[in-house]
């Protein structure tokens, strides 16, 4: 399924080289304020071809309203928002249909299809859907407002100092990877459930919705299993949960403990990269060499952030909506 | 909602001191053959008391089959298990109820339950509940079969010589945690969505059920992040998708990919810890010093590798169900 | 899936002839007072054997509470009711086996599960399970308080005269259906949605799962269609929304509309016959004469008013949960 | 929710006065052939102005794909359909803001949204919305190919002959009500399940879906509470499962026993009438008459038909998907 939440609910859909990618948002509260110009910041986040490392294929994104808003205000019936794709040049991929890319979709999207996939710019696969998830978010922290959600990149290729990073992926001619963190304050106490529906599962499931995500932690997360019990447990301090050290990361038995919530995700290289690799021909039925063209990011990392905002407010809007800390009506 | 699954769907329930915690499976094909007896040694692999570093608690841990199964088959109708807990001493925790302990579920079950929960031994929010997902998945795995689900420690404490790690915490009379590892052979391609229902949101949610769980990598994972594109893709040798490489543990955009799953996940050391420790007595609103008694483990994550294959298992008899590969009657 | 809500949310299961039938309730808020007491008024509305013309099986019905309640409150974790079953003759069926019985699930059943259906007394499907539901029915009932569900009996056989109703079929030694009604009255303007969650969807949706039923309408209903719209339009008079006549049965748009929520459903007369009737024996291949023997209903109607309050008690907890008007904690 | 079915799930969205309805289908196998042509005698069914007794309003109501579709084939990504809103007329509605029109959702929609609601034509609560039911319909109706669904009025105002109920309401300048009627010939047996998700309760709860139905009732429905049970039974002749006579309407215990499925549905006379009416001017706070101009239709159920078709589409698609009688890939 393409949908995800209990009462804020999305749904994505949309191709990269097809005529628009969108979302569905079921549930909204109605009585938002929501204008073109609330999503301008976080899409501009997004994009591509401004900083050093991202991709030159430059989308204007500009999400269109179709419906769920009415007089600037959203209305409570389902909001739609398509984004159109301009700028397409289906043409550099069509040529290698039977090629499948490393470490891409290619492969395992024509199986699944059995060989009906829109295999252009990864089709319905693309990161390009991430565009719609952001719009989501955009809404997602309206809702949520005055809670703030903050991420960034933490490492690029195993550096803190993201621009020697990146420059080794420069020198290399090839792709690099990242950690990027996100945190939020603020939260109220006992947002989740105990198992199935812990807010780290609801986190994970989502994160791992975005392309190139190989892991995620919480708190101190995976230098946990290296400490001791003693170091590791939070000393609570006062009757709002508030604890001395944060090695939980503002989860403990699957709810949020009112302290920050804190986690990462591993972004691993974007698959496009210009160094030659090999792969199948599956019409020759042998391996060859590809080097792959078209316009890419160095460091898918870098245009994450935004994304991993968006989708941390989705799932905390629907937690704050499913515990009655965010109204039916605004 | 404590329940997982859109075919194969279960609902957990029960808590620690309770009478009893079971499960409910619903959507398991008809025929199936089920006796006790193929529960008996995944119970066994899962119980405490045994091994070193576990918690001398022992269950007798017979399944009590309730519904769904009649002449040792599956019916197609819901199956319900029950575990009887018959050794337990509440006493224990319930002179502590207003000093929440360290690290544990305490503070955040009492804020969520508005101080209505069972507070005995974490009540619903217990390990205790671990067995019912054993339970279901021996189910999964006699579906899956001869699909094969390996799980295994590779970490305590940072050594992969195991009993060094465990020393470590002996020595220091701590709790101490640890890195499982779960590996699948055989599965088919095309398993899985992109984006919200990716192979990985599905692990990873299943897998944050498990208390103590604090992260989740795929793949290469983690180490990714230091990795160019050129040498993280993983290059396809033949039609049915075997690469050289597996730095993406079996999943490509969402989806299986005919290669090994490989995963891993970060236990934190448990916490209950017989060292002294500071937390907050909401009665006193003072902080105090807790050492916390009771039956516990010492290394948690020595009892996870069977609970991390029956949740896999649970995740992939749901998506070979919806792909068709699991029939409705056997 | 035998699961129903989208917060409060219920899951049953059990057999007719197995150990027992029960319920799973995920989703009800922290703090209800629940006791065995509350439930038994309820439960011995449904009871067979008191009133003429229903089974004289008995069950001693006595909720037994494995989960999710503690010191004679919620506590917000699922909740567990099981229901023994001690009154059973399995032999009764066991011989009949390839003689399905005619309006009875035995066919399908067999069919659906390939022939490994718990047989016995409609195993699964038998009307045994709506115990459950009204034990659920009974926390909702006190979610709702001081809403107010009420259910009866208008016709049966066709006489709005209930005993000459029943009568009819005694004479015939024969079995006979009926019409039951359900009112509500204080709910609150602009619970559902318009389309698939309309409240007439919800409560359709549920009222089906009774067994039985052949029929459902609202307000009017099927007489609506032989009105004129400026007759069947309920003018509204005043801010709350009262109209001065409610052939909507306080439904408009999908949603209620603060008037009385009216709705009737119809029920078939029971299967179970002593009347000679003709069915496939499945081993012969040939048709041959049955007489259901065993202990049933002559008319199944007569039991069904508090488990269509059970369920309507179902829905309006889960949308008044939905729409806030029920906390989480009480 | 504006959404429904697990697997075969389908979300609408829009509304009658906006820029577009729509619908986004998840779940559809890919490989299926699907062409803007395959929609034009549905959509054409649909429409109004042609048959009398249907609105003057005429959309060009041409599908509009924008995902989902690639060369003219399902890729087994989410489908997204759009119809354009040309032909409105919004003004006839936004001065009688203050007034909501008798039977329609003006007043519960108002308080729904805390007045944020788009109230142009009903909004999102418009029957325009049937439209995007239609299109999703058409593709099901594929997928079930070669099951013929087929349904048809059996009663305007009370009377078979058509055209006599028609000029009933010609003659009062009033609208009038019917009976649908949709019959299925050619399932399998077993589709569906016990309680919750039997057949009738998922036909019943999309069919409530569709705006003006005020009742559904399965095989002999209503009129089966005067039957006796050895009438009402439908004998068993052979190991297909065929019955001699066929009151349950092709539905045992919630499951499909293999003969014609056959429901009924009752449609309210259309809200707008010409007919002076009464209501609340909400500024004022006073009654006033009204009599609803703009274009409508004299009987809404004129237009019902391949709606019902759609919707029961729909439901089939999606339990022989679940019952894996349709492939994921065609």
């Amino acid at each position: 399924m393409n949908s995800f939440g209990r009462i804020f609910r999305v749904s994505i859909f949309g191709e990269s080289h097809g005529e628009s990618v969108g979302i569905v948002i079921d549930g909204c509260p109605a009585g938002l304020s929501l204008t073109v110009e609330d999503f301008l910041s976080d899409l501009e986040r997004r994009k591509g071809g401004i900083q050093k490392g991202t991709t030159p294929r430059q989308e204007e994104d500009l999400p269109i309203f179709k419906s769920g808003i009415f007089n600037n205000r959203t209305t409570g019936a389902p909001i739609t928002i398509f984004f159109e794709n301009k700028n397409t040049r289906s043409s550099d991929y069509e040529k290698q249909r039977a090629i499948p890319r490393p470490g891409h979709a290619d492969f395992v999207a024509n199986a699944k299809a059995g060989g009906f996939e829109d295999y252009r710019g990864s089709g319905h696969f693309s990161g390009r859907l991430t565009v719609a998830l952001v719009a989501a978010g955009v809404i997602a922290k309206k809702l949520l407002n005055p809670l703030h959600i903050v991420s960034k990149i933490l490492e690029i290729g195993g550096e803190t100092d993201l621009d020697k990073g990146l420059q080794k992926a420069i020198d290399e001619k090839d792709s690099i990877g990242g950690i990027v963190e996100c945190r939020v304050i603020g939260l109220p106490v006992g947002l989740g459930e105990p198992f199935f529906d812990s807010v780290e599962s609801q986190l994970a499931h989502i994160v791992f919705a975005i392309p190139a995500v190989r892991g995620i932690e919480f708190g101190t997360g995976f230098a946990a299993v290296k400490m001791f019990g003693s170091m590791h447990n939070d000393a609570i301090e006062n009757k709002e949960g508030k604890t001395t050290t944060n090695h939980a990361g503002g989860i403990v038995g699957g709810l949020t403990n009112g302290n920050e919530l804190v986690f990462r995700i591993a972004i691993k290289p974007t698959s496009s990269t210009a160094k030659e690799q090999t792969t199948l021909n599956w019409e020759t039925g042998k391996v060859e060499s590809v080097s792959v063209k078209g316009r890419h990011d160095l460091c898918i990392a870098l245009r994450v952030p935004v994304i991993l905002e968006a989708v941390t407010a989705i799932v905390l809007a629907d937690l704050l909506l499913l515990e009655q800390k965010i109204k039916r009506i605004l």
